[in-house]
């Protein structure tokens, strides 16, 4: 093989394990095949470097045997100039290697891995470390086409310092697999990570971190997992999900993070001396207890919301003689010394249902602190308890405790340390809660040392203000140039609009004088939301006569690419109307698994439109991928909708989604969803959305609400609406036997 | 302004209209920018002349006013070398402007037109020419995203000897617009064109030429097409779809194009001297008569397979004052001597319903010369046709005409003539039938003259043989490196593929020896289908065990990206087993307005598959955008697969589409479509298919047929099937009132 080039920068002597001289190796390489000529054949202490630069479409073998006292390392040449970017991934395979300093960004994996710890189910690497390295949304475009980011096997291997920020597409983040012996008993270390923000999927599938799987949870895994920042991971209610046994989850902090770390299978776990911080954040959730021998012990909650399997702190009923893959009983669980401030939810034996029977036994709940603001003690109690021993707990004085014995109520106070946690100043108190000794791990030290940590999305308004003055296509043309964050202020006039605006920007779009700005959109559709766009229009007029004489015509729509990223679309004191140039004018429309964080539709008029307001129903294939997190529907006044105010779908059976939550308060609606082609029939139509508020609405002449319950126990309540020659609600239950368990509160149906 | 660069070339004297000697100049342009400086003041002889190469994103507006002896030009340096691309498009708006060389290509409009013969609504070009010039696919890569390719608007104006080929989004392919007074009476050319192929839309908007629209189409418009050449162009039922008075369709050549040439709105047109090949091709057709005072004269119409309103040869019942948008009566149409040799459906008072009342008055057809080699005369009559007058009409000897009078049996000898068609050569007949005299359109004298004319797809196994060996993403690698068109031939082994293949290119996968390939796909896909892929898949063994472990696994699926382009599937000889990982793994799942042009499942062995086999169901707004064309299931074993077989779904009312069409015959069939999570609880769920043959299969302890029409007189036949322990199949009419029209022949339903 010819080498044209240069490989062997500096040679230096190297200890192997016996003790005998070698000469080790630095290469510096600079492309593929560069690397692939000094790959083959590396001896212990050999450094290969990878040249500063973009490296595209580089599947990296790093397959080796280096000893312990000479490794062999994989490294940038500077850290974190050194970018994988298209379809690239890192393998490595062998013993003793060491890659730091490598930044994946701009792609996504080929494979199912981005950085795996084995070659193949044959050569795995073991006393491995992967250090300082990033991987920043490399994510496969194709939200739901599933890959893991780090997948640790074999055994002795460490992942540290390094920084996994912003998967969008499904698949844990990170996880550590025990698939066969050589990967059991692993005594792998996970610290110091920084597990960035990871957006809500809107699906199972999210978990951030996980540690085995049920088909080998009653195998120990001794795994470590410590010192890691977890910032609003996300994705789904589980955010480490531990599946097998004799793990140490220590010391990590949990911000803002919605769910829970849940021991979800496997014995004998330890998890001690975590922070989690909700700051009242929806669904921010704690400590989920299943099966045998679980310790939790000072660990601090404060500000957490989260309910169900969501909840603070839950402890779960199991399922007597329970397959590998349900839930086993909770048997002899140490739960001490933990502090809970202002957690609304504590729930003991949750789950408690026909097949979830197996109450926990031989467990002790004791010498913790529960302090809520409201006076509450959040307890919820769903079964048979008498198996927990609760002991020299401690609520404040002014609560009267669910659970009468082992609940002491005090006169707590309690002060803010220097290390930021809450403690109560009373000295009797001592020995109950949370240690002062606790440690908050410091965001700034964990994840990769060189690697900035920069927010998820840019808010709406924050950005310059831009003035528009009526000319053709002027609005297409600001948005060309405007920057994420701006506001268009338009001046008063009419706004014709001959091109699909493709929004891949947070955009505001505001009239200088409610009322004044009226937009003519001349296209099937007027905003095209793409991956980066979020949409917020204010003061408006909107008006659709000058659309295309076709029918589906959509006023603003998702992407029909699939979008990775989530959006947020506001529609806010404006009028729209006359979107009834043919049939099937939509207001808005969701492509197929696009997800909008926030949809807020609110103060409008909306009038003559002969198809939807708000489509949020396009999953076909019910495996719950929903379309929208957070739908508000407030104050407008709604007239002549051939289809329905909302259909929003999420279909599928398993319960490890948040939402969708839909809020419906204070409108004017009449004459609504009586079109021949709104086949749902509805004026407002609810499937499978886990929370659901409707309160305060007159319904006039128009088509009934069909709520359709399915799992997750959904919380739907109707309150003080009017229904006027308009069908009373209706609420089915579609999984759950019995009657609906919706709440209705003073509604009036008024027949003519 | 600085002039930096020579604009003028070249200076010569040209006439006005008033005789005056101006200074006409030739522009060349290099840039827009340089463009927008000449073209805002072009006087009478002025040239301008863009530069060779490729102009990207470039919105030309060509606004100016030339004099009929001293028109303007805008005109390629070289025909056929100056490229448009990107986001571009071209206004005209004058007088006397003429433009030529131009090539749209790699693109499409930003607006809803690629060139439009006005500014805006209140500037029009009259007087003006576009020709030689190019739009190839030029397509919106949302398919549904609607535009229109040239636009006339304006008074005598011309497009001609330019080339419009394969348009892949929605949207007619070219427009002439009546919508003011100033674009009514207009007196265009539409000549030498060659409309090349456009495949079938899967919907309705696929039209190729629409000359007015219903609002206007009792305005006259005095156009004229002549002279075209529509080669396959399959859009939709309408080919030309004419919708005002006073046309002129003359002398056209319409090769093997599905659908009709359709006399839809206005009075008073002239169809004379078309030629229809239809090849026996499928749903190719001739022309449909409604309205008034329409003359159907020499035309020529030669193997034409169309039925119902995609027929021969049509004339349709009225509506009694009708609505502008519906169906005017026929009423003095004049229908002589034409010929039509094998054309399968003549139609007469179609449409008859109770809506469609008004049976044809006043009109005759006569002298015509109609010959079937089988010698059926092909007429079906739906009312009364006694305000036809029959004369003189000339069948085959061997023939019993449906109509009494005015079909004269005479012993007819053919031959084909030097143009190509087939002429009496009995002398009696002078007279009858299509003149000798008729000059066929000649395709390689229509169109832009400098652009090749190329076929639209490439055949599976016309490219080379491609030998692939076991070894890890060995099938990936193969693809990767072949051409369009190749065939990969395994050899015997083992395939692990962890890799999704994108196919953008027409395979076939193909073992050596069949069985002895076996694949076993590690990703949630193993073949992905884009635009330009199309896959066979012959004589393997696909296993699902390798797969992840996680819901909604897809051995096949087209594109989560929006496709602009058909494909097609075949599975032939193989075994697919064990997608039963995890639940809802499927065989095939199509995409969101994916469209297969074929989908052939034949001979293969399905078992254990927890999904379905074949969804073709993703239209979720009912517009009648469906999934594929033609659906063979033919001669498989299939046992145990908890979804469907098939589900189907076309959904809408507009009845301008020619499929879907399921055929599935000769299958072995167990435990099929019994899964909890089939929601459709059928074992194939068909809705709104057009035409569905299901024959000969023997069907056990499965799940039910269900088959939902709705629009469009589907044609149902079940013929042959038993159906043990199984439920009889349920056939229900969602639209139309009465029993269903299916014709059900020897089927066993024997339950246990």
């Amino acid at each position: 093989m010819k080498r044209s080039f240069s490989l062997i920068v500096f040679t230096y002597v190297a200890l192997t394990l016996f003790g005998q001289q070698a000469l080790a190796r630095e290469y510096l390489v600079k492309t593929p095949d560069e690397y692939k000529q000094v790959a083959f054949n590396l001896q212990p202490g050999d450094e290969v470097i990878l040249a500063n630069g973009i490296w595209s479409d580089f599947e990296i073998l790093f397959k080796a045997k280096g000893t312990q006292k000479a490794p062999i390392r994989l490294k940038a040449e500077t850290p974190g100039k050194v970018f994988l970017s298209g379809l690239s991934n890192l393998r490595i395979a062998g013993e003793y290697l060491v890659v730091s300093g490598l930044v994946f960004k701009d792609g996504y994996t080929p494979t199912g891995e981005v950085i795996s710890f084995r070659q193949n189910k044959d050569n795995l690497a073991n006393y491995s470390r992967v250090t300082q390295v990033v991987i920043d949304n490399y994510s496969n475009p194709e939200k739901f086409e599933q890959d893991k980011w780090v997948v640790m096997y074999g055994k002795h291997n460490r992942f540290d310092h390094s920084s996994l920020v912003g998967k969008k597409n499904a698949g844990v983040t990170m996880a550590v697999r025990l698939n066969s012996e050589e990967s059991q008993e692993n005594y792998h270390r996970i610290d110091n990570n920084y597990f960035g923000p990871r957006p809500v999927l809107g699906s199972n599938g999210g978990e951030t971190l996980r540690i085995g799987t049920s088909h080998y949870s009653l195998t120990n895994s001794f795994t470590t997992i410590e010192n890691n920042y977890f910032d609003r991971c996300n994705g789904e209610v589980e955010i480490i999900s531990n599946k097998s046994g004799k793990n140490r989850i220590l010391n990590n902090l949990f911000f803002e993070s919605k769910g829970t770390l849940t021991l979800r299978h496997g014995n004998g776990n330890l998890v001690e001396g975590n922070v989690f911080f909700g700051n009242g954040v929806d669904h921010t959730g704690g400590i989920r207890v299943i099966n045998r021998d679980q310790i939790i012990r000072n660990n601090y909650m404060e500000g957490l919301t989260g309910y169900r399997f969501g909840s603070g702190f839950t402890i779960m009923n199991g399922v007597p003689n329970s397959k590998i893959n349900r839930y086993h009983q909770v048997d002899n669980a140490l739960i001490e010394n933990n502090t809970l401030i202002n957690v609304d939810h504590i729930h003991f034996a949750a789950g408690s249902d026909a097949e979830r029977t197996a109450t926990p036994i031989n467990s002790k709940f004791q010498n913790n602190l529960v302090l809520n603001e409201d006076n509450l003690d959040g307890v919820s109690i769903f079964d048979d308890i008498s198996g927990i021993e609760f002991d020299n707990n401690v609520v404040s004085s002014k609560t009267v405790p669910k659970i009468a014995t082992g609940f002491l109520p005090s006169d707590v106070k309690v002060h803010r340390a220097e290390n930021g946690l809450l403690y109560p100043t009373n000295l009797e108190l001592k020995g109950i809660g949370a240690s002062q000794g606790l440690v908050l791990v410091d965001k700034n030290k964990v994840g990769a040392s060189y690697y900035p940590k920069s927010e998820p999305e840019v808010a709406f308004d924050s950005g310059q203000i831009i003035k528009v003055k009526p000319a053709e296509n002027a609005i297409f043309n600001a948005i060309e140039t405007a920057s994420s964050g701006d506001t268009l202020v338009l001046d008063n006039g009419d706004y014709n609009i001959s091109k699909v605006i493709k929004l891949t920007k947070t955009i505001t779009i505001r009239a200088a004088n409610k009322g004044h700005a009226r937009l003519y959109p001349g296209r099937s559709t007027f905003v095209d939301i793409n991956d980066y766009g979020s949409l917020k229009l204010v003061d408006l007029v909107i008006d659709g006569t000058q659309a295309p004489d076709s029918a589906g015509n959509t006023l603003i729509r998702t992407s029909r690419t699939p979008m990775q990223r989530n959006y947020r679309l506001e529609i806010l004191n404006s009028v729209i109307q006359d979107l009834n140039v043919n049939h099937s004018f939509h207001v808005f429309d969701a492509g197929n698994r696009s997800f909008a964080d926030v949809i807020n539709i609110s103060n409008n008029t909306l009038k003559n439109v002969t198809g939807d307001i708000l489509r949020l129903n396009k999953e076909t294939d019910d495996l719950g991928i929903y379309n929208a997190e957070y739908i508000y529907f407030n104050d407008n006044t709604v007239e002549n909708v051939e289809g329905a105010i909302a259909k929003v779908y999420r279909g599928g059976t398993d319960e490890s989604t948040f939402g969708p939550h839909f809020l419906m308060k204070n409108n004017d609606i009449k004459n609504v969803g009586k079109g021949k082609r709104n086949k749902a029939s509805a004026a407002v139509f609810l499937h499978g959305v886990q929370v659901s508020d409707i309160a305060n609405n007159k319904i006039v002449k128009s088509a009934f609400v069909n709520i359709e319950h399915t799992v997750g126990q959904p919380k739907t309540a109707l309150t003080n609406n009017t229904f006027t020659e308009t069908d009373a609600p209706r609420i089915s239950e579609l999984v759950a036997k019995g009657p609906h368990t919706a709440t209705l509160k003073d509604n009036r149906v008024n027949k003519s």
